[in-house]
């Protein structure tokens, strides 16, 4: 028992303090969210735990939205809202949470035992006395959920936080006043988080089979992706590249689980679009190991990609295959760990030919373009490159910012934050967030288009009063570019507010203690980024570009998307 | 069949042109909502009818506010949202649609029925090829739901549509991006939507017993409340408070369902708190004619109302009781339309000492109020009502935007839009934008406090994109008040970002066009209402309150939720 959970005993523990002691054990020590009144009481005790920081978010969207950025920096992330309104408003981060594997545990604070068991006619309810309809809807998007009571409590909270960490998906706990605010006799034993099943038996055919594949095989290529990260099987994969010296790419959903100063990184693999040099690694090799692999449509351009799967090792998180062969129970780490000794054991260098990293923004442009011209893509693109740095997070948005970006190398030790998948647009502004409350000394690029912004923008205003100091890059191109990438390039609908992004930061509480600059040239691009360099606080740069600009790699992307919706 | 209709079958009219074309007939000018890629090619449909005009909002969730604020003042309203991302960032409003009785139609476009058929890996969706997660959640805030297919389309809107309008709550539509392009061979009858059931057996039963009531009774009051707005019986309540010259009172739910400049009209009632005169009217009645009534916790103080059901008469949408009696079916404008006659045929004049408004802001006290002091929350309110002139749209917040607004007479013609049930903030502020869209000539004052507007400020750049002209009260009394009164006064939790409000209209597009001002004393309010009046223009006015200043009316209020959550 922790000497921090004997104190709290001693001062009579709550179902509160238990749950947030939970948390903590979890790995959680920033707790987004907005009050309400159903949660309130519960606050106070938030407050006085010394382990866990509240962190008020504008809204609650935006709060499930820094949680989930806040998890892909920690590993694990919460927010706590009230009962109807702020738990619905909420949903739509936590559905992109369970598509894209973050372990976030939602918290609401509910009306009382009392008041629930009467039907009462409260305010944020639906009027209708049924106190269940939010929690089915939250079943939707989570993996487990529990509604405490002052009998099941501990039992519940420990149920729902542990399957979270052990699927990382999210999690829902509806925690009513009266029980948040009711005396609880705690279980002394620390919170248990099952492992994944095994079999050694499962593992042993695997790896005969493996062998078998890749004894046969003149070239093989390691394709990672997301799930390898969210699975914490980073060190394992690292070890498994080591042990073949192979070829590395990964998806861009999973962007920056692999080292991409590693000379043997070959690139981000996009399907039938891009880089042809990442789409040989990949497609051309007789056997491919795909680790934590997810074929969504916009990151394979609309499963353009073109791959065998009878020449495929396709790690997922409980379970493998090779061919037509499945192998479970088998942990993507277990499988990792064996065919890294495997590889070892058949003693093979497979860095035939390795390819350098591709230049798909090229250096050599740099040097001719006019630094006076109109701002384009490439420009842009090229200034970031040079502009990132190791241990940077850099966050982009879904839209043109995440196909420009993807392209972009990362320095070593640089975490990327996209959400492809799920593809909320305004989710990186409050991620950004996020991840800047996770990992304080570590500087924050937020790369987000103008039409995004506007969606989560009061979020600058809460980095305003934390005193973050991330560097924005608001892309201004006038609209949703991505969306008239796919259809309408002309239409209204695709217009927005023009907003003035150089006052945003001020009107938004920063004073003059933000520096906010414009910039429609390369060379005024370059300018900018150089002063947030050495800014020392919050610095927004507004890049002004065309209206129908597009990364290269997104005119691919968006004619697969706008043929996929006609089918 | 209308010309329009004739003149798209012409040209093979689409599933989304006959959506668009059922849409208009129900009464639908304005579309609110958020370009996704599952609904762009619909969009072009929308773009192109002449009919409906299409409105983007920020984000989803204040589309949903918008189109429910539209709805309060047209009748009916709708949004369009993207699948998955989109529809659940708008749920929160459509559950306040629901709650609160508004027919708002969500229409969400799907990925097309090839992808949803074979479980793809899509963008927007789960990732686990079940399209269905989404609808089902919808489904627990909405009173109807289809999903279009090819073949389904017609009978389905037409049944989603006239189930929405008949029980006056939203329903959702999700059309897939091939079936929206899908050809479509419409029925040529008009859109029906069935009347409310009727009996002549059980509206004569509820006559002859509401009769014996009547007669055995020396004193009457109807109270009435927002159902009988939401079912159309506005000129039937009106007759029958004629037929009778009955005393009358809302509920603050029901605010402006009377006219508060009629003599008759003693107040809102708000239960055990708030004045004596309106309660005495209400609760010491020998019979109250309770007209679209829910009692709800906020506004009855906690429930503190003093009703005795037996002389009571009931009257809800689709039934009414009197004591333990029903009688169904029995829609509320046929009962109401009953009860005037019986009241004209019983030929009283139940005026008694008939209340007058009541003095809840004191004319006496501003003349001794000191015009350099701080502004307090009695200025406020009596600055206010002096500002407010017939036709109006008054938009107040829940919180002290509510509570006070509550207590301030509405002139003649005036519209009232508060949120008590549902309770979400930060919905008045779109709900103003979809209101003055309902009603561009009349003028739109929306009351605020600086918490609330924080979670949807961005819809101020699309006020100024429309070049609407609301007056904007931004009542800044530096965090969530209306949480300090119910806990936590001082804590932490109810601060918020300390932004420049003067500056927001500004950033977000306005350039130097809109009035904003800022208010500390009494005088300087005054001063900047009057400018405000004849701005011309979108005027925003910050009124900087204590932090702890609350409307008389919110003491008795928050007290009781207090109390209430710790049982």
């Amino acid at each position: 028992m922790s000497e921090n959970l004997e104190a709290n005993m001693a001062a009579e523990m709550t179902v509160g303090d238990y749950l947030l002691h939970r948390l903590a054990e979890a790995g959680v020590s920033t707790l987004f969210g907005v009050p309400g009144d159903y949660n309130l009481a519960f606050l106070d005790h938030v407050i006085a735990d010394e382990r866990i920081t509240w962190t008020g978010s504008a809204n609650e969207l935006n709060a499930a939205y820094a949680a989930d950025g806040y998890a892909r920096v920690n590993g694990v992330g919460a927010l706590l809202t009230t009962y109807g309104v702020g738990e619905l408003s909420a949903i739509n981060g936590i559905a992109g949470s369970y598509a894209e594997y973050l372990p976030v545990l939602h918290i609401v604070g509910a009306p009382s035992t009392s008041a629930q068991a009467a039907g009462a006619l409260n305010h944020h309810t639906l009027g209708d006395g049924d106190y269940g309809h939010f929690a089915r809807a939250q079943a939707e998007v989570t993996v487990a959920q529990a509604y405490l009571t002052r009998g099941n409590a501990a039992a519940e909270i420990d149920r729902v936080i542990a399957t979270s960490l052990r699927e990382r998906r999210p999690g829902y706990i509806a925690i009513p006043t009266d029980v948040a605010a009711a005396p609880i006799d705690p279980p002394a034993a620390p919170l248990v988080v099952p492992a994944a099943d095994t079999s050694a038996r499962v593992l042993r055919d695997f790896l005969a089979d493996a062998r078998r594949l890749l004894e046969g095989a003149d070239s093989a290529t390691v394709l990672a992706d997301f799930l390898a990260d969210r699975f914490d099987a980073r060190g394992e994969l690292r070890a498994l590249c080591d042990a073949g010296n192979f070829p590395q790419a990964t998806l861009s959903l999973g962007k920056g689980v692999l080292d991409e100063s590693d000379p043997r990184f070959v690139g981000v693999y996009t399907g039938g679009v891009g880089d042809a040099r990442v789409r040989a690694a990949v497609e051309q090799a007789d056997v491919l190991i795909a680790a934590g692999v997810r074929f969504t449509d916009t990151i394979t351009a609309g499963f353009s990609h073109d791959i065998d799967p009878a020449r495929m090792i396709d790690l997922q998180p409980f379970s493998a295959s090779i061919g037509e062969r499945r192998y479970a129970p088998l942990p993507l780490g277990a499988a990792l760990e064996g065919l890294a000794d495997l590889a070892a054991s058949l003693g093979r260098d497979w860095s035939r030919s390795p390819a350098p990293a591709p230049e798909t923004v090229s250096d050599a442009a740099a040097d001719t373009a006019a630094l006076d011209g109109e701002l384009g893509q490439a420009d842009l693109w090229r200034a970031v490159r040079g502009f990132l740095r190791p241990g940077d997070i850099v966050v982009a948005e879904q839209g043109t910012a995440f196909f420009g970006a993807c392209t972009v190398p990362l320095p070593s030790g640089a975490t990327f934050i996209g959400q492809p998948l799920w593809g909320s647009i305004g989710f990186t502004l409050p991620a950004a967030f996020g991840a800047q409350h996770a990992a304080p000394d570590r500087r924050v690029v937020l790369l987000i288009g103008d039409g995004s912004a506007l969606l989560t923008a009061q979020e600058i205003g809460s980095m305003v009063r934390d005193g973050q100091q991330p560097v924005i890059v608001v892309i201004n191109n006038d609209g949703y570019t991505v969306e008239r990438a796919i259809h309408g390039p002309h239409e209204r609908y695709n217009d927005i507010p023009k907003w003035d992004w150089t006052l945003v930061p001020r009107a938004m509480g920063a004073g003059t203690d933000a520096l906010t600059l414009r910039a429609t040239t390369p060379g005024e691009f370059a300018e900018a980024l150089a002063a947030a360099d050495s800014a020392d606080r919050l610095a927004l740069v507004e890049a002004v570009l065309p209206k129908l600009g597009l990364p290269d790699l997104l005119n691919g992307v968006s004619a697969a998307i706008a043929e996929a919706n006609a089918e």
